[in-house]
């Protein structure tokens, strides 16, 4: 699910790569498209600033330092800004009072590494991002106590759905994403957050978020509850404040003798090498057209790529940013007018969930298929489904995975059809490391059919028995009763 | 679940405690007893032998020896043994055809403490059991690559049931368990393997076992699934042979450079300090009339406690036999007649459903309800929900805690009720440090509410808007309609 379009996962990798893996496969792309001749490794780009004749050329200079040093200056027709939004690790410090007197160690989430430090320690995890819960369940394996404090909470969800497969492979089918289209927002929370709490119960786990299950890209960790039920992880609220090495939180609970405190606070994002005149929000509040575009550009020359809160696979939703973007860049996709792009921007900001993370959260297939849309990628499933009924069935009911949209228009790809026709043949592969025969087909079936004839000639013997009073009869009869199907069950 | 019937865990402690918090409750059990003066410590059984007048007094001569190795016969009117079956590793080494050609260091499971000797290798695990599973699951976050080599496969299940409650708690129900006894075995294990799969299907993961759920003891594991799914754990069928460093599966698969190999094949269980007279049948097949008593004596004076592979909490089950077996060496309870132990046992093993394991499995409830009607403490369920409903309810549908067998007969304990009645207050106490306030009730079944009405009354509206044939008697005819109900429903 979270390969780029033309290039499948290799089938050995399993499901969930680390992250190792992910950089081979990152390293195979680029040898597979001969990418590596265009790229300038180990280069800082100072600044990227908008030429002098942009009004009318659209054209930027970019400075650049390269590991010797030498500065550089060039001339580009067009910047993809691929820096991502966690750049800028946030610690609140001041946001905890007391925190000047305690003495133990600290760090942000993006300094950790490693749990060895932390042996035997007693830890405070602020925050429950997805860095929050992973470095709580690393803690808490060599902690003498790990300590998740967190003022809203979070909805944890599993890696594995149904029978264990991966779960993004369930979720983000066509059919469901209808569903979500058709059925109302506040009903499929509601659903799906039940679900959830009958796998365990967010408000016994100390878990419990206060917004709904949609509307935040949720914690995916498979390990954090089982901690918080063996006592090794104990969620904890807000901190109140420090007083020297004990922590007291909202609740009142003191815990005393913290050694260390790891805060997994999260990121603002910056670009200080982009003149602040090409954004028009402060911080998170980049408003970007389609996530892209700054759009009080004279030009379509700048895009920001990957500057999104994914509610799926990160990878794919850049590429089809970076495919689209190319497009409006080079001229073959036109923008709309300002005014329009302006009432759409508008449009998207009511629609929000969260004010505060609404405006990076992004759903999958939805924002795929916009863009795939203008692209001319998106998949005609009615047509598939006339000409290629299997490849449409998979398109429409299987995952939605990124070769979808390398089924027809620019950037074709003739191998896309079979990639989405051996997805289960990848899911399955790195798994098959030891296939059990299968067994003689379940004898439960039978058994039920020769239950209900059994009971059915007993019943039937009975009664006639009664009637003809005589036991020897009742014998006969039941034995004429038992239709030949039961031995023919029992022999088979 | 797994306290002894006289004595909750602390409230505080977490539902799947660490070791070192087990024997704290062991050390509180000792000190709140007092029984700390009536044990000998650090005193080794040399031997335990009939004495000369056992024919006639059925006493026991018992030779010890303390810690500055001095020697000592005692007289002991009987002997409980409790050194269960966990006794002597069992390392098939000859079974693996070329283990003499490997020179990677290798291990019984029970020499195992720590994952770090093993880090950054390649390790082979041989046996899936439950410390096979716990230890795999160890190493794959520290070696480089851990495979688990095993025969017959496992059903793998998880410490949680529904809503994340501790399984136990759900599984050890007496209405699961008239369940089990009124419902055929064939399909209790369907619908529970089939429950399981779900979760995560066993013969993707490579687990899939030959024997059925509850013919065996089940592997309690959290992680594996998800180790495997990572990649991290590979699961493979039984060795071929070993060729040097490389091991040879029989699915023709290959691992070289293989650095360790960690037997978790198991132990049989050994008496070294009892005369071979006592027992009847080699190795594990101990004859013991009810998991206790070896049937070829004359006096039941030695009583075999904990020797069993029970489907349940080991603790309390031991207990129930050191209650049941001291009755019967003090005479209070007679053992029936030799005739009658031999068909009673003969009959046990023709039920068994695996022979091999099946004479050490045993079920919680039905064993403990056997001993417990002996005693004359098992609870009488029809007099409580007559005579005390909230108590016979939770006995009947809650979870069987130990202390249901403390609420009437010898050892009754006053505090068995309250006991029963807080059980799930001792579930939540640990995990309740983070209470999130219960939000305002859900608006589901309002907008439920709200929306039908809404339907009826426009569909209402409608059809006499067509009668009517004017649109603002369709509005007021609307109106009508929508009782007053809708309203009431939007302003709460």
């Amino acid at each position: 699910m979270m390969c780029f379009s033309d290039l499948p996962m290799p089938a050995h990798f399993p499901n969930f790569m680390h992250n190792s893996q992910l950089l081979q496969y990152l390293q195979l792309y680029a040898a597979h498209f001969n990418l590596l001749q265009h790229i300038h490794f180990q280069t800082t780009v100072l600044s990227v600033k908008q030429s002098p004749d942009f009004a009318c050329s659209g054209q930027w200079e970019v400075l650049t330092e390269d590991r010797d040093g030498l500065k550089k200056i060039h001339i580009f027709d067009a910047v993809l800004v691929c820096t991502g939004h966690y750049t800028k690790p946030v610690m609140p410090l001041k946001d905890f009072p007391g925190f000047e007197t305690f003495k133990g160690e600290y760090c942000h989430s993006s300094e950790y590494k490693d749990p060895e430090p932390y042996k035997g320690k007693k830890v405070v995890v602020v925050g429950i991002g997805n860095s929050g819960a992973d470095i709580a369940v690393e803690l808490s394996r060599v902690a003498k106590k790990t300590f998740v404090s967190t003022r809203q909470g979070a909805w944890v969800i599993r890696r594995t759905s149904h029978k264990g497969c991966p779960f993004d492979i369930t979720a983000f089918t066509r059919l469901l994403d209808l569903q979500g289209l058709l059925l109302p927002r506040h009903l499929i929370n509601w659903v799906s957050e039940r679900e959830l709490n009958q796998k365990y119960d967010h408000r016994l786990y100390g878990l419990m978020p206060k917004h709904r299950l949609f509307d935040q890209i949720p914690v995916i960790n498979d390990d954090l509850p089982a901690c918080i039920l063996l006592g090794v992880v104990v969620m904890k609220p807000h901190i109140q404040e420090f007083q020297g090495s004990t922590v007291a939180f909202v609740n009142g609970t003191k815990e005393e003798q913290i050694d260390a405190v790891v805060f997994c606070t999260g990121y603002n994002c910056s670009f200080p090498f982009l003149t602040a005149s090409v954004f028009t929000g402060p911080g998170h509040n980049l408003n970007l057209y389609k996530h892209i575009f700054p759009p009080s550009l004279e030009h379509p020359t700048l895009a920001i790529i990957g500057l999104i809160e994914p509610w799926g696979p990160i990878m794919p939703m850049a590429e089809m940013q970076a495919r689209w973007a190319t497009q409006v860049i080079t001229g073959v996709i036109h923008l709309p007018s300002k005014e329009a792009i302006e009432t759409e921007m508008k449009g998207n900001m009511k629609r929000c969930p969260s004010p505060k993370h609404g405006n990076l959260l992004v759903k999958y297939i939805p924002y795929m298929d916009e863009l795939a849309n203008e692209l001319g990628v998106r998949p005609n499933i009615l047509r598939l489904l006339l000409t290629d009924p299997r490849l449409g069935f998979r398109v429409l009911f299987g995952p939605c995975t990124p070769c979808q949209y390398r089924l027809r228009g620019p950037g074709k790809w003739a191998g896309a059809r079979n990639a989405i026709l051996t997805v289960w043949d990848r899911v399955s592969k790195p798994m098959m490391t030891r296939v059990v025969p299968e067994s003689r087909p379940s004898r439960l079936p039978k058994l039920l059919v020769l239950s209900i004839l059994l009971v059915a000639a007993i019943y039937a013997g009975k009664r006639h028995s009664k009637l003809l009073e005589s036991p020897m009869a009742a014998l006969n009869n039941w034995r004429m009763y038992v239709p030949a199907a039961v031995l023919r069950v029992l022999k088979i």
